[in-house]
């Protein structure tokens, strides 16, 4: 029987640290992104942020003085280098879209170096240490997905990743893999008590959407710690890929920089969702409740 | 500060066989329920299908024969217990609605035997000797809660466990605890590639139906083996209770007869909505797209 429809794709995860100088920031990705295409990543997705600290740990409006324009020193850097590389990249940025009015978003620059579009970070958390309802107005551009020359992605940004319907929806817009860029950490007061737990639901939930849907799933997560000893953050690492029936195919540590590469397939997609197939039985006439805040 | 609303309850999961006599059946799943009230369960939940076999394996009309109506033989024998023992039971039946009409379905007995409603299994999986679609009509009662006398609960049934959709409505629906029943096992052939991976993945998107909700999820499912031996169903057992972040606090083993009992409370859920609030930030405004079958 025709195969004609597979398609082999490998992706190519950051995961290291951002510290205070901009200039410096970039130019270790840039590195980090040519040593993934080295081992051979044809996609590379960024942390969020990758371009400074993780600032949100405090309220100062000061430091809206991070955010950068679409285009701007992030697109300008990373254009030069998916069009050396032949790369798709996922760059996270904190974009100020006018005086005033900053989203939490990701460009998706295509292997020729072209823009292919945009994602807003839909969900936004405030939370002790991540003040980021004070930086980032919600993404307005809704779950979207992007038709690159290794196929269709999508990408989410953090704290997205606890809420099933961006994934479904991202998935029903026909992307094979689904982004994570994030920077989550422990409170040091917390790490002993619930650190365990907290990085199992993560990595839980998110194993969860390729398994609801089919699909690959990879986040790419920060690590080292950030802020003052007793009230920082220690950011987890923890990047992983998984297929899309939730097995874990490459997973960094806790606490150091990695690259991490895998290859994924469409063949394994197909062969995922004719052995169980969920999507075939969904309740689309049940399901409009779901636009409630509330339903007790 | 006050804490009024706190409420512990306990639960009880049956994980066993079910054999050709469906008096036997209901007899065993009797004395099974009783011994979980002697261990302090006050919610009890049996397995899909309690009553038989899981006759699903083939097409064959004859195998109607195995439903019965509301109220019936089912209702009769745990209305009793629910009465004596002061419990509620999550009874699932094959239920004869009309002549040619029939549903996969749970009743909800209150702790003082009355009956409060019925859950109508929503997903319908058809899939080599789970043949349910020859069976089985497609809920028309939706996603529901029902209000016992140890607080709020929901029940949806073993496919349903594979869409998030279902857990979020029973979730808005200010259920504690959600929980599903389940006949699910691994075909011989498929046991040694793809065993442990179909295992953790039927573990994994239950936890997070938990985390992404913040409630309690409980899995009844049966054991043992059913039909001839090259070609039957050796059910996985590990049934389980999962608390609202995803952490499993019973389980049972893959191949014998079990009784899980867990304690549960709502300060639980309480700490775990403000520790990690996701339903503070859902995007209602961009999920409505969710109730179409496919948008690419």
């Amino acid at each position: 029987m025709p195969d004609s429809q597979s398609l082999t794709f490998r992706v190519g995860l950051i995961q290291t640290t951002s510290g205070a100088d901009a200039g410096v920031n970039i130019e270790r990705h840039v590195e980090l992104v040519r040593e993934a295409a080295r081992r051979g990543a044809q996609i590379v997705c960024l942390q969020e942020m990758y371009r400074s600290p993780y600032f949100c740990r405090e309220e100062d409006a000061s430091l809206f003085d991070w955010a950068e324009t679409v285009p701007g020193p992030s697109t300008e850097a990373f254009s030069r280098i998916a069009r050396e590389h032949s790369l798709v990249i996922v760059v996270p940025i904190f974009e100020k879209r006018a005086t005033g009015l900053y989203h939490n978003s990701a460009v998706i620059l295509d292997a020729d170096g072209s823009t292919l579009g945009l994602y807003r970070k839909m969900h936004i958390p405030e939370d002790p240490l991540f003040y980021e309802k004070f930086y980032f107005t919600p993404g307005d551009l809704g779950f979207r997905t992007f038709d690159t020359r290794y196929g269709r992605i999508a990408t989410l940004i953090c704290w997205d990743q606890w809420y099933p319907e961006g994934a479904r929806l991202a998935a029903l817009g026909g992307a094979n893999i689904l982004f994570y860029p994030t920077a989550i950490g422990w409170h040091p007061y917390e790490k002993d008590s619930h650190g365990a737990s907290q990085r199992s639901a993560w990595q839980t939930i998110q194993r969860s959407h390729a398994i609801a849907n089919g699909i690959y799933v990879a986040a790419a997560n920060r690590v080292g710690f950030e802020g003052p000893p007793g009230n920082g953050l220690e950011f987890w690492g923890s990047s992983f890929v998984s297929d899309p029936f939730g097995v874990v195919i490459a997973e960094a540590g806790t606490d150091k920089e990695e690259i991490l590469v895998a290859e994924c397939s469409t063949a394994r997609i197909e062969e995922v969702r004719r052995g169980w197939p969920f999507l075939r039985d969904r309740r689309i006439d049940a399901y409009s409740p779901i636009v409630n805040r509330w339903l007790a």
